[in-house]
């Protein structure tokens, strides 16, 4: 009884504790802040820390900082711009950049913004669509009444509207998201790596940190810059120790309300399999990078990517081999599961559970086969995307809005188009690398034997079907890629190039394990997570935050450091610091512009902080503003104990990490001689 | 009551199903062997399988096969001589290699080869040496009294003889192992090894398999070919299908009677590191073997090494994330745990287990450090090997026998000396690249920050240390390492070999380690298996095998396929088959001399098959023999089932897999032109 209790406590009273949580911005949690930074928001500030904020729609938070459409960024979240627009012989990424006039500033290939306007519920509506549907069923219901939504909600000016349906409570919620798109985005500072990435992947989620992962871009509409009404002022003095701040970004996706069967999968399955993956490839690519500047150049941000990626997926590893953690989640799944026993309108609900262990085996079953042909980017090539998009565009812009694939739905489709239109460069030799090593993995999880395999290698070796698909491909040009886009199934039908046949042939066996995929375990899935989010709101209230879904979200907490191994770490860094680690060997090498600025910037100037808002991945680039709404840092990460925040906050060691707005004027104009964005960020 | 009456079943009862078993030939399980082959071996049968066996130090197993000590052994398992003996230009691995005469064979840098010659039982006196020490001082009686009884075992002639005490069911009983040694090993044939490794790493641990993964060496004595009076004579027609047969090998180490904790650790912790650590190697090794013929050369066996263990230890991870099989390891331990309660002797053996527990998270808080200074050759290079023996040797071969760190006691000394004074190349492009593969992994798991990092870096990148120590030793020179051997403690002081000095700076802090891991891990977990070895011998009796431990086993069982998916796998494969599968891409590419020799051969001659015995790592070169004592195959494989068998046996799948003995002189007369070889396996 004591332990029923206390787990009961656990799941009601204490749900978010401390400083957990991220809340969306139509329901803020104003008692809790009041709590625990004596400070309620206003319904004015809400607004402006709504319409001052946006994302990356590639995955990354920002923030406008002028009326003149400057947006604060990280470094590592326009990594893949700077890396685009550079050149043989510069490499921007090791050099960084600075548009010292607004003529200077250039188009990143492929970059769009979006900022959000409105928030509707539209739970109703799918809930009304979908009623009584399973499996196949409910996945084409659901998907026709989010496209009917969006494209109603988006309306005529598709550049410059962008709406999504996104679920809440993995279903508990549905509402539509609308945003103000800008697709015109110019690159206007980026320093360079080795300071915004100071440190390296050995410093990559560890603190104290000495890192200026800032960027800065514009949005432009019809050429010109883009003017907004709101926007963070820099308050240029940086927060002091135990201050409370607010981050306001976009997290991309936690997993604190899954079925614990789905946690096992990703503990014993996927996560093993995704770090076994990922580490191999980071060899590949660092061996590939030492074979020249090129290479380097080619696969900067790739590594950055890999070695970010396995490092975050293997803490969330570690956290779920937490035993006691994950008894916990066994523990509260019981509890709910007794409460949906106990209470008769949720019998619907009660093989929810079960469904989806079953789901989960259909999972791992389908994995493989599913990894191989259709998840993400399969064969991990530009080519292959273009080729696949190509394709299945072809096939699906025909159809009504409501029966495509809901990638091709009409109002996706301007990002679509971004993307295949993008100007970035694409490196043949790399293509190869990635496509052979992707084939070589094919192989190894399939088997030698499968049906797949012999359709993606035939007679031939990975390293001879990258050979051969490579020169035979024209779709690292634009131009082709647009008359393809044009010409429709006429022109995918007449086309000889190597990755779209390829690709074309490949294209029955992949929608046939996506179709079985989407029946027998996504849908089974979030049908269940529906009828459990149902039980749970009765039974802990609805006074809780949804599970990150790269939706506009508040954080509030205090800037702290934590107690590592017995010793207190502090919570502020400063310039000094960034000098005494620096080694003069890579990845503690500063670059020449830090060294030649040493003596002209006040070492004592904040450079990074610590505290104890909840943030996850997407949130790279979110603005940490003040009671006053002013800017006072930038999230570029947390530290090593906030990997566990995919599945649960412990405010005791969980720590984001932030630059201080107090570094980024000293910066711009000490070590970069660009006093004039320095100036347009102070409002002077 | 029926789950219990069940749990002793499954522990008593059935604890040995059908052919499970690594049975030590001086306890064979003669009525077992006869109710599942309907054949009880004689002692004239077992003392000629225990010596026409034998096994190479280094790691796997093999077998005399002529009067004239020629041995019979797996491709794989002298790999690393056939790469060493190849040249700039010659890639001996690649080509292959025939000695058509006696002059021709060639002497393998520090191979050692070892037949077993008599078991004696010491149990008592490591028993009495250790009695009521616990922690370091255990540990000390315990190294001591094995050199005491391996040295007193050798006698004056180590060059011949070699003794190790080993221990059994965990310290259940110890046993002193006597050898006679060989050191003069010399290379006969090696096919080449597109046909020896046929299929890759795709089909690695896979069947229906074709390849003709053996190779001979021969044993010299004194300058000639040594004289052996037993050796398995070969059956040329190889088994049947349904035919009982044994298998007598060294199976390396298995983990059937580890504690749960244990088990954990390995599930959880240890195996996902090592399988991320060898991913990630294996990508730069891949990339590393691009460059070019000779670094694809040099790496060709660490290669193949590394995918090995990389496909054998996700098998195990995967056994271990298997939730029923891992709940019945609980179950056992708890009916054991719960019989140790009800017997009043066991008293001291009941804390065993949190002893254990307790050990196994000061094994995780350790492995960090240890694995950076001291778990196996922990900078991945030949260099650091060498340095570290040297050094260590000075400091530790004038202490008396008993106090040495026990891989300088004296019996061993022969072996160390075999490896130091190897006269393999060492290529010192390929040491830089491990070197700095190792100190970045070393950076990345202990953290930037770790005194040890700093030590072991200072100022540099692990790039920058890589290639000063690699330019400043001479330690690639065999004579070098002669004399640094020879000169002792005062050659070691005065040398200013880069890496004599690397090695010598991080000794102190290298022994540190391993001291505390050995008072506070090792011997605990050793002691504790000791305690928990006496609950179970009283609990199941001694009619049990023990764990694998490199140590001579018999294993029975019966060629036979088994259900896969369904359908039947059959358990005899042929000629045929290969060149069926080959497509002529790597690594399905028959080599010129099958490709010339197709039409000379006999395609229906059986090629490989799979049989029901139960083998681990280390069998690889184990003679298959029939109920005649006849060669009838050679162990090479396990197939994907058998991966789990580190943990458990499960005789509906588990197989192993073997090189057909109408193979080999098929293969030998028709693709090889070795006519002569073929004629002294066939005695004639």
């Amino acid at each position: 009884m004591r332990r029923l209790l206390l787990m009961m406590l656990l799941l009601t009273g204490a749900a978010a504790r401390a400083d957990e949580g991220m809340w969306t911005l139509d329901s803020p949690p104003l008692q809790r802040i009041e709590r625990s930074t004596g400070f309620v928001p206003s319904p004015a500030w809400l607004d402006k820390a709504m319409h001052a904020s946006a994302r990356l729609a590639r995955g990354c938070s920002a923030s406008f900082v002028s009326p003149d459409g400057l947006v604060l960024t990280n470094h590592h979240c326009v990594a893949h711009c700077v890396e685009e627009l550079g050149s043989s012989g510069h490499d921007l990424l090791k050099e960084g950049f600075v548009a010292r006039t607004r003529a200077e500033e250039r188009q990143c290939p492929a970059m769009e913004l979006n900022r959000l306007e409105q928030i509707t519920d539209v739970t109703r509506e799918v809930a009304e669509a979908t009623a009584g549907l399973e499996g196949g069923d409910y996945k084409k219901a659901r998907n026709a009444v989010q496209a009917r939504l969006s494209s109603a909600c988006v309306g005529p000016d598709a550049t410059r509207v962008r709406c999504d349906v996104v679920d809440f409570y993995h279903g508990g919620q549905y509402k539509l998201y609308r945003y103000h798109r800008f697709q015109d985005v110019r690159l206007v500072f980026a320093p360079e790596q080795a300071a915004a990435f100071f440190g390296g992947d050995p410093d990559n989620f560890n603190f104290p940190r000495y890192d200026l992962d800032m960027s800065m871009v514009r949005a432009y509409e019809d050429g010109k810059p883009a003017v907004v009404r709101d926007y963070f002022g820099l308050r240029a003095d940086g927060p002091v120790a135990g201050e409370p701040v607010f981050v306001v970004g976009h997290p991309g996706s936690t997993q604190r309300e899954l079925p614990v069967s789905r946690l096992a999968t990703l503990r014993d399955f996927q996560l093993p399999d995704a770090l076994m993956r990922l580490a191999e490839y980071r060899g590949v690519l660092e061996e590939y990078r030492a074979t020249g500047p090129e290479p380097a150049r080619y696969a900067a941000a790739e590594i950055f990517s890999v070695e970010n990626s396995f490092k975050a997926l293997r803490g969330r590893f570690a956290a779920l081999t937490d035993a006691r953690h994950f008894q916990q989640k066994i523990d509260e799944e019981s509890a709910l599961r007794a409460f949906a026993q106990t209470r008769p309108e949720f019998k619907d609900a009660r093989g929810a559970w079960d469904a989806t262990e079953q789901a989960e085996a259909a999972y791992r079953d389908l994995y493989a086969p599913w990894s191989a042909l259709e998840r993400g980017n399969p064969l991990l090539t530009d080519y292959f995307a273009f080729a696949r998009t190509l394709v299945r565009a072809a096939a699906e812009r025909p159809k009504p809005n409501g029966e495509r694939l809901p990638e091709f739905a009409e109002a996706g489709l301007p990002e679509v188009r971004a993307r295949l239109f993008s100007t970035a460069p694409v490196h043949a030799d790399f293509e190869k690398l990635r496509l052979r090593f992707a084939l070589t993995k094919i192989r190894e999880s399939l088997g030698a034997d499968d049906p797949i395999v012999h359709q993606l290698l035939g007679q031939e070796s990975p390293e001879q079907v990258a050979e051969r698909l490579v020169a035979g491909t024209s779709l690292g040009d634009p131009a082709q890629r647009r008359a393809l886009w044009e010409g429709g199934q006429a022109a995918i039908d007449a086309s000889q190039d190597s990755f779209i046949r390829f690709a074309a042939a490949l294209d029955p066996a992949a929608r046939a394990v996506r179709k079985r995929f989407e029946s027998e375990v996504e849908s089974v899935e979030q049908k269940s997570a529906e009828r459990i989010a149902r039980v749970r709101f009765a039974f802990k209230g609805t006074d809780t935050y949804p599970d990150a879904t790269f939706t506009l979200r508040l954080s509030y907490g205090t800037v702290q450091g934590w107690d590592e191994a017995g010793g207190a770490v502090k919570p502020i860094t400063d310039f000094a610091g960034a000098y005494a680690r620096a080694t003069g060997a890579d990845p503690f090498r500063l670059p020449e512009s830090w060294l030649r600025a040493r003596n002209a910037l006040d070492l004592a100037t904040p450079l990074n902080f610590s505290t104890t808002n909840d943030i996850i991945g997407g949130n790279s680039g979110s603005p940490v503003i003040d009671r006053e709404g002013r800017l006072v840092g930038l999230v570029f990460d947390g530290n090593i104990h906030s990997l566990g925040g995919a599945y649960w906050y412990d405010g005791a060691t969980n720590r984001a990490v932030a630059l201080d707005s107090a570094a980024i004027p000293e910066a711009l104009d000490k070590i970069y001689g660009a006093g004039t964005l320095a100036r347009e960020l102070r409002g002077r």
